[in-house]
């Protein structure tokens, strides 16, 4: 990423080749805040992106779950296991709490060490950035990259405790979270609307001396589901168990992740929800160009230098100024 | 709120008088989705929010704790107490997963029994809304009117797991991080960020066989909150235990409370951080203002009703879609 760059020509062949140096570059300008860097990985990733942004030859998974859940054992044992079925596997994070913190799920790569040695995985660390819809809209994009690149099965993995989860499901077509033998959904920090969105419960760490655990808190979880609200995918959301650590019901889990997927694609609900997906990220998109153009205007800069002096010395209100900066684009 | 609205004088004088049925209708206005309401909305909250918004004649504190901590039982507990010390107490929350749900924090005020009780105290659930910055903006919009309204302390209430606390943060001059004995942080759900936001971190349900527990859990992050770095306001987080349902340590938080709040006035952290926190929502207001102007505009309605269509047919990708709309208005 010094002084020369590719060119988007080499990157688009590169990445069509499954140029794994080239891929890691051209996702590096997704999450570049030079705006050099956001010129060309656009110019990249609309020469990738086909117009037929719905074709369906990649399945996406959203895996999410409380801290300590074990996603990463749980991703690294998935993953193995599509390896060996002959899959091409992406892993990409949205983190946003990366920035406050300093640390990173997925940032330490050794916490998958026998899937990052694979040549048919790509994992990549949550980018950062300054609000969750940066940090959303860069995975996104960084989705398309690994499509482009040959990857058929994408997960994005969250934190599982917040919005990450909405962000999450709005770029992927199943959604699995991973649940702890025997704490109760409020001890372990996962709000009911979370719970909501899964198309698969799996009880993790179903092993030792938790298993009798584990399958309490599966029959508890497959009450609560029978209470939820039928979903539009007409698909009856699972209870699963497993054990990533002893790789325990791992062969279960996607086999019924790709009955999910067969019924979904049957019935049209995948379609039309990547349709939507569609529809979502052009709003998105607009608002984040809208913002872009706003404060790179001359006079826009000008006026809010001004305003938020008068802001700071407690002479103007927010609201006020707001307003007054508002007006000079008033169209 | 039917035909016949007050006027906005009637609205000021009203809150000014702490009339609490004006109080309630106007932050119904501040929620309400129709624009009639945020007109109306925002002429009442410019007529109260004086220049000086950096006054500092209230105090403003952030409560959060994962599910299941006990934050109603508390903050009934701390409310009691500032009532009887002749405060006058508005409890507000963020919650924007109530969307998703249909359940909201607060969104039942028997939870709060005592206090929704007391004519010394003002309970309002969480907005609803489609956004994390929807809801927010709204609750911040209700500060002002509820500090107009005389209520001089606010406790602004979120859930604990995720970006509801940073936007909590933005609006209050002090954090206080409800803790259950016994688990560690990552059991809680709670990030390693909103640790670190935390001036206090208090182990509540400290009651019965838990004592122990608590114990060892205010040990654990007394050394936890040592390793933080040093926080810019110069206070350094305390660590302490409550039972809010034994009412057993209130007393003692209330004090430190106001300790931090003594010691951030006159090291001048409070008056700098609402400062900063003017300029935060005065971008916050300006992004809203300009995205309500955007999607007014009738070319842009035109044209991206247009580019939907080619993106739902899959013809259009939402990147490129997206720049033709913004063309419309490039300036």
């Amino acid at each position: 990423m010094r002084r020369q760059l590719p060119s988007v020509e080499q990157f688009v062949q590169g990445i069509r080749a499954s140029d794994r140096v080239l891929l890691g570059q051209a996702i590096t300008l997704v999450e570049s805040a030079r705006e050099e860097h956001q010129i060309l990985a656009r110019e990249i990733i609309g020469r990738l992106l086909s117009p037929s942004h719905t074709s369906l030859t990649s399945l996406r998974i959203a895996v999410t779950g409380a801290p300590g859940v074990g996603k990463s054992t749980f991703i690294e044992a998935l993953g193995m296991h599509l390896v060996a079925q002959g899959k091409r596997l992406a892993v990409l994070a949205i983190d946003p709490s990366s920035t406050v913190s300093g640390g990173s799920i997925l940032g330490d790569k050794t916490r998958m060490e026998q899937l990052s040695a694979s040549e048919k995985a790509f994992i990549r660390p949550s980018p950062s950035g300054d609000s969750l819809g940066g940090v959303a809209r860069k995975t996104r994009e960084a989705i398309v990259l690994v499509e482009a690149a040959g990857f058929d099965t994408v997960i994005i993995e969250t934190v599982g405790v917040g919005q990450s989860e909405i962000a999450a499901q709005r770029m992927t077509d199943v959604f699995l979270l991973l649940l702890l033998p025997g704490a109760g959904d409020e001890l372990q920090g996962i709000k009911r609307g979370i719970v909501e969105m899964a198309d698969f419960l799996v009880v993790n760490k179903t092993d030792g001396d938790r298993v009798k655990l584990a399958n309490q808190a599966r029959g508890h979880y497959l009450n609560a589901t029978h209470l939820l609200p039928p979903k539009s995918s007409g698909w009856q959301p699972r209870v699963m168990a497993c054990s990533a650590l002893e790789n325990m019901g791992i062969t279960e889990i996607w086999e019924a992740i790709l009955e999910f997927h067969s019924h979904t694609l049957a019935n049209g609900f995948l379609q039309e929800n990547r349709r939507q997906q569609a529809l979502y990220w052009l709003e998105d998109s607009i608002e984040a160009g809208l913002k872009t153009m706003f404060y790179k205007h001359p006079a826009v800069k000008e006026k809010l230098a001004e305003v938020q002096a008068e802001v700071l010395a407690g002479r103007m209100s927010p609201t006020e100024a707001a307003a007054r900066v508002l007006a000079i684009v008033d169209w």
